[in-house]
């Protein structure tokens, strides 16, 4: 292969950083890719840490050591993931999205391939100090921003059913409580998906009471695993006391009124403040 | 902001453009970006072409016209998508991955990220020409191909769900055969999700008889959708004769033996194919 040029170099390397965030690429790994030497590579990586800050791509990092090398998160200024939830905090509010009871309509934003990458990132800025080994969650609307947080954390994620299937093998099986009048449900697991010891993040969806993460959690303590963080994309104000705590969410329902067709949400205090801190 | 490098230009470039597949961006927006001149800027994309086509890297359009601007696919060439296709076949074939009942267990696969968004990017490969408005599947397992084939195609997902929800507003409901027994089953899709006259791309995680994807097919008809396609991660190989025509698979399971505890499972011959004529 002829050798390539610096510009042709860095656009590669940036095509293949972006592609699996937060793993590590050794740069033994781009010296055979491109024939070039070490030094050159670690002059290139320090330009793409500059344009990547600059243009708010993300970060880069160089891990020292053995298993060392370079390594992409998609991590958002706190300016910009604040102005992302409160786009969606405007998009939410729109009078018909309003449903009989008093739901909000979110099907098509959860989704938008689009919107769930960016939320992912959003969230995973959040956990990569926690290292969780995966990402939790529970069938069926959660899945794309679960998926997506977990792409940006470099790690796979873990469905729960709603009831245990053939086709994923023996399974545990518990019961929470579901929805604000405490409905018993079951919830199941496979066996084989997580071991003992390893590290959750559970993301969801959504959140009024906790029931359902709460259900999660408990389920996680059956599989000796130790729950990181719990994150949602949006959380009711009421109950102000959830079954479970240290939940982050980002977007904050405040109430909806059938009667005046209105809903009201808006970004979770902390993206407001984290925002307000980075200017 | 001062006038940035071309290298620096490139990377930037590179990690814009691969964020947001399959949608254009117009040459104006980085005029702007960078305080460079389109002309500049249509040899940066010349440079990028090169270098992508060079290392496997995807596909980069300039679309002419009053909407005209450079497009990033994530297409694989034919021999990189068979050797992924076959990896995952080998993956597939371990004894332990056998369950009670000749099922197949796959939820691991299914849910790792790399894998999947290497695996949209195979199918949706397929069916650019077709010009979907969306990608649909229905509950759970194969939400996470069906999301990212939709994120490569730069369309929506939707979500055909096993029973109406109150989140989601007026739906239509269908029944329709499920499994080889031909069980009646009901699946139902929200009236607001998609409009008359789009194209839906069915995309699912596996079939056998078929007949999820065929009430998938009837349910577009509901909406007045036109189908241009169905794809499916693994079919089996028996029956021969599926409910509904034109299904693509990428992997054939043609077999599984539970006394030699042993799975048969190969790339579709297309993806064979492909790549012989490719070299």
């Amino acid at each position: 292969m002829d050798r390539i040029r610096r510009n042709e170099r860095l656009a590669a390397m940036t095509r293949i950083l972006v592609e699996s965030p937060n793993k590590i690429v050794t740069l033994g790994t781009f010296c055979e890719m491109f024939g070039a030497a070490k030094s050159t590579l670690s002059e290139d990586i320090d330009i793409l840490r500059n344009v990547f800050a600059q243009f708010h791509l993300g970060q880069l990092d160089t891990v020292t050591g053995a298993a060392g090398g370079v390594r992409y998160r998609p991590v958002p200024s706190a300016e910009d993931a604040y102005a992302f939830v409160k786009d969606l905090a405007q998009m939410l509010s729109a009078p018909g999205r309003l449903l009989p009871g008093g739901f909000v309509y979110m099907a098509d934003i959860l989704a938008t391939p689009e919107l769930m990458e960016k939320m992912g990132a959003v969230i995973a800025a959040q956990y990569y100090r926690a290292e969780p080994d995966f990402v939790l969650t529970m069938e069926t609307k959660g899945i794309p921003v679960a998926m997506m947080t977990a792409k940006a954390l470099g790690v796979p994620m873990v469905i729960v059913r709603r009831d245990s299937k053939v086709y994923e093998g023996p399974a545990v099986n518990i019961n929470y409580l579901s929805g604000s009048g405490g409905r018993v449900e079951t919830m199941s697991l496979s066996r084989r998906t997580v071991r003992e010891g390893q590290r959750a993040l559970i993301v969801d969806d959504f959140m009024r009471a906790g029931g359902t993460a709460r259900g999660m959690v408990d389920m996680m303590r059956e599989f000796s695993v130790t729950v990181v963080g719990v994150c949602v994309m949006a959380a009711t104000q009421e109950p102000v006391k959830k079954r479970i705590e240290g939940v982050k969410s980002l977007l904050v329902i405040e109430g909806t009124d059938e009667a005046d067709n209105t809903i009201s949400i808006r970004p979770a205090a902390w993206l407001a403040s984290g925002a307000e801190k980075g200017k």
